[in-house]
């Protein structure tokens, strides 16, 4: 039998990732340009640049709440441009093969089982740390098919205001913009900090590498900045070991470069929360694949979709 | 084919309940005793007297956090006596039958599936509202196989310390005994409140019927109580609902009585702070079996394991 591909496409931030896959995970060949508002005239370019000829179909990782029951998007507070595009039938009417739709972070999720972090591990939780959080769950070695909006479970009753309406979320303490937020308010107050020597002045350029460099080099602003985002996380480590006992929790994202201060503090305050027991049993790591684990996923979507259709037979 | 018969025993709560079950869910018969420390003599004594003759296996389910590997009991805050308790040996050697264990919400949520309120949806999560509170999540129509410890879900950064080891805890701010402990602190410090007249100045016997009876009669403590504890129910409602997306919540437990002023706040609450689109899309109902979803879960852990063994030919 000849090998299967699919397009795996990875609409999950500022980059539009499109590549040819492999039923087995190899990727053949792919593409990344930025994200901008004519996203559906971008996405039909790639997929004519990155060559349709043979393909199963096409799969999307999308950031945002996905209507499971429609192919659609729901609401997209990071990527406002593609909320209620109706996907499935706008590119699948125009390359004549099956398209399928889900949440970014939930196609990072199957990428990871299929070829990295998450290959040994039959239940597993993984976390995108960026601008925004997101979760993937596998159970028994499949994705859960819900919302796992996991950085919008409020951890602080009485907190901040989130985009999304909740308060308190745990995007708004542990996430990029929210490092990078606190860092803002603690250099305009006049706070001592190397920081201060970024970005000529202009605060809001600061990125979470500029924080971890300077954490590096002793800075106490960007290091205390940097724990307490690990310590949030922490709670919401706790809380989804308390309540999905997962295997493993796979961390992936921009911010996991901050590891050893970030992710240690955070695994050290869910140490202190969780039931020990379930944090015993529980592996924290970081996600293999990183950018890739979303085209990955996406073109998986195809091929799950199609065996669920036509059974093998042995 | 002869009906075939399981025994379901709930170790949930004050209550030691036992029951003869159906593998259609129908209880033949059942015993309620108070729970003691000789819990292994009491489910004995039970299990003999309602006799097990031609049972397919034993099911349990118990208040705690279970080893699924083993099946013990790892921590059991509200029943300290069921720890590290052996039950598939204890009682599998003894009546020469299978044992299955699960946790208390758990089975209580498969029974709300296989009789109840759960049978019209594929996906819900119940939570249990009572002493403490308890979660099971029914996906695709079949148990989640996971802790589901969404009462030890933290809620608050700085809050309260949880007798799990966590703080902030939802079971320390929605539970019947986070209310009692709330009017007491209140009664003692001499606030005005019909809650005064009840247990003659042993305020720590006040029990949530109490608390809702004063309500009724317009007590405004009584209601400020649970419509706090409505509050903070909503908020582990919504975080629930962002991360799972279920069709319904199913609320079971003692506090369901006081539903048009506990329930009803959380509903509003949750409508305030979940994603509008999640929001919509589910359900927030009361159980419909009560005290018997545990008994009737549990039995069919026994039917569940039987037919995973022996798949039916057709």
């Amino acid at each position: 039998m000849s090998k299967k591909y699919a397009i795996g496409i990875d609409l999950g931030g500022t980059n539009l990732r499109v590549a040819l896959v492999s039923e087995e995970g190899e990727i053949i060949r792919k593409i990344k340009r930025p994200s901008s508002d004519k996203i559906i005239d971008s996405v039909i370019q790639s997929i004519e640049d990155i060559g349709h000829g043979e393909i199963e179909g096409i799969g999307f990782g999308v950031a945002g709440l996905i209507d499971r029951k429609e192919g659609r998007v729901f609401v997209s507070p990071n990527l406002h441009a593609i909320e209620g595009i109706d996907f499935t039938n706008e590119i699948g009417s125009r390359f004549k093969v099956p398209v399928f739709i889900e949440n970014d972070a939930n196609v990072a999720a199957l990428g990871e089982k299929i070829g990295g972090a998450g290959k040994g591990f039959k239940n597993f939780v993984l976390l995108t740390l960026g601008t925004g959080i997101g979760g993937g769950i596998i159970y028994q070695g499949e994705l859960l098919n819900v919302s796992a909006e996991i950085g919008h479970m409020s951890i602080n009753t009485e907190g901040e205001k989130c985009s999304c309406g909740n308060t308190g979320c745990l995007e708004n303490y542990a996430s990029a913009r929210a490092m990078i937020a606190k860092a803002v308010v603690f250099l305009e107050k006049g706070s001592e900090s190397l920081l201060k020597e970024c970005c000529k002045g202009s605060f809001y350029k600061l990125t979470p590498e500029d924080i971890y460099k300077a954490a590096l080099e002793g800075d106490i602003l960007a290091r205390e900045i940097l724990k307490d985002a690990g310590k949030h996380l922490g709670i919401g480590l706790a809380n989804i070991i308390n309540i999905l006992s997962p295997e493993a929790m796979i961390l992936t994202g921009g911010l996991i470069g901050a590891w050893n201060i970030y992710v240690q503090e955070a695994i050290k305050e869910a140490s202190r929360r969780a039931f020990k027991d379930l944090f015993d049993s529980v592996k924290i790591i970081p996600s293999s694949l990183g950018d890739e684990a979303g085209i990955i996923g996406a073109a998986s979507l195809v091929f799950n979709e199609l065996s669920k259709e036509s059974p093998k037979t042995v």
